[in-house]
């Protein structure tokens, strides 16, 4: 058996990666997430591809994250895919024709093992937070996922932080609300609205533009990213006195910003964190969007 | 080999038990704690209770909690005792004159661990938070204590919930300014002197006398003991968003105040987390100011 096949399902694209056995990406390609009919198709567009790029003697594994809570190989739903109770692995085995090995997890937590599998050495733990559209949360303790009671496990972009905008999940004022890209952006609009001066104009903004508004000291960029890090910071402060992990990463769209917005986090959190875990490196993500499919080969190859 | 000793190390008291191979607590008795001459007395009078209660030959191990960090068997610092860098192990053999099984944990982690021990069953996971002069904070996951990189795991007590009094870390506003005995009453003087109408005297206050008067509808109480629950549940939210546990623990003198505090701090937990985690069941500890011994017993049990 010489090969891992990784696919991380998103609401638009499926990434998919062949590995070999050793985790070296040999391939990597994507498909279009079909969304129709509650996400019926997804599985079947995933046994064709399956099938198409292995033959299942040659096959050590399939790695497969998922775009929401997962218990076992049961996604219990994913919004963005129409899914509810799907055993991902009992329907993609009954699809293919032939049992296998196949690991079915969180996206945010793929991409933090991801992470994890390409700083290892000797590192035993650590965080990824990937500011996105939302924000996915990913924990590795004692060099595993950090999966939960219910699969909710490391879902910090949830963590209710104070009065503020709606959030998807039903709550108010969630991590996400503020410090995503979409955060920043509806922060950003609220303050010119509210007559904090910009050289923005309100009904045009993006993430990359409030970042470089920012920079240039425009003040509602500045005060929607000012606002983005001290959240981000003081979130990572819980996590990390609940945890004393050895790493946070930040990844996703907004990591671009780099130092500009790292630093900003990493002062609000050693001024505001207990003395013996001020230390923590806080830094950017180095993988982008092919985390995932690392994550999904490692999980394989770590466990199959 | 027959007997398991253990020694929760305070700042005033050493509680002390004997257990059987299968923990059972068979003896318990209490030793002062010798603070004089930075505390180094204190492995002294542990050597020799320790001679005194058990035959070399027939001890299992010997299981320690001490008041600060742990990092193997060494407290890098115990403001409480006087100890800084102490290994506990290498000092407590020198002193015995033998080797043997010695284990050190924090304090607030053997008082978690020896409540999951009690409650275990097919139990995996779980929180303790110890109302008390501060707040003690352990985490169970996957059967064991959530130790850290630098043996932090579990400070609940020191998330930094916002504005606030300052606390013995060095921060502002920790979870312990708002939500500990001291914290309660620290807060229902100064709302008192703030004007909150009250029938308490400001000086004789106590955190058993401001439950009682909360209970009567005293404004200036019922406004500090208020504030306490809303905050616990915030930091439980944030505690169990990222680490979707089984069951958090509420222990300490003001877990005495039973369902007063516990549903106040159920509600507002479940109205601001992620819906998926909103059951969680928050209940009050059962083992009181044993839990630590039963800890440390357990620890030998589960790893000697």
């Amino acid at each position: 058996m010489t090969t891992i096949l990784a696919y991380d399902i998103g609401g638009t694209t499926i990434k998919c990666g062949l590995f070999d056995q050793a985790g070296t990406l040999l391939k990597q390609w994507s498909l279009k997430t079909n969304r129709k009919a509650q996400g019926s198709g997804i599985l079947k567009d995933l046994a064709t591809d399956i099938k198409a790029h292995v033959k299942p003697a040659d096959l050590i594994g399939i790695g497969i994250g998922v775009p929401g809570p997962v218990l076992g190989t049961t996604v219990s739903k994913a919004v963005n895919l129409g899914w509810q109770n799907v055993d991902v692995k009992a329907e993609l085995e009954r699809l293919l024709g032939f049992n296998t090995t196949i690991f079915v997890e969180n996206d945010a937590d793929v991409a933090a093992y991801g992470e994890f599998a390409m700083h290892q050495s000797s590192m035993r733990s650590m965080a990824l937070l990937t500011l996105g559209t939302g924000i996915g949360g990913g924990i590795i303790l004692n060099g595993d996922i950090l999966r939960g009671t219910h699969g909710v496990g490391g879902e910090v972009g949830h963590f209710v932080m104070g009065e503020g905008l709606a959030c998807n999940c039903g709550q108010n004022g969630c991590l996400e609300t503020f410090s995503s890209a979409t955060g920043v952006s509806r922060h950003t609009e609220k303050f010119i609205n509210e007559g904090v001066p910009s050289t923005l104009k309100p009904d045009q903004l993006n993430a990359k533009l409030i970042f470089e508004a920012a920079k240039q000291g425009d003040q509602a960029a500045l005060k929607s990213v000012d606002q983005a890090a001290v959240y981000l910071a003081q979130a990572i402060g819980y996590v990390n006195t609940a945890l004393d992990l050895e790493r946070v990463l930040i990844g996703g769209g907004l990591a671009e910003a780099g130092d500009f917005l790292l630093d900003k986090i990493r002062t609000h959190y050693r001024h505001h964190v207990f003395p013996l875990i001020k230390d923590l490196p806080i830094e950017k993500a180095t993988l982008g969007n092919d985390a995932g499919i690392y994550g999904c080969a490692w999980v394989v190859k770590q466990h199959g």
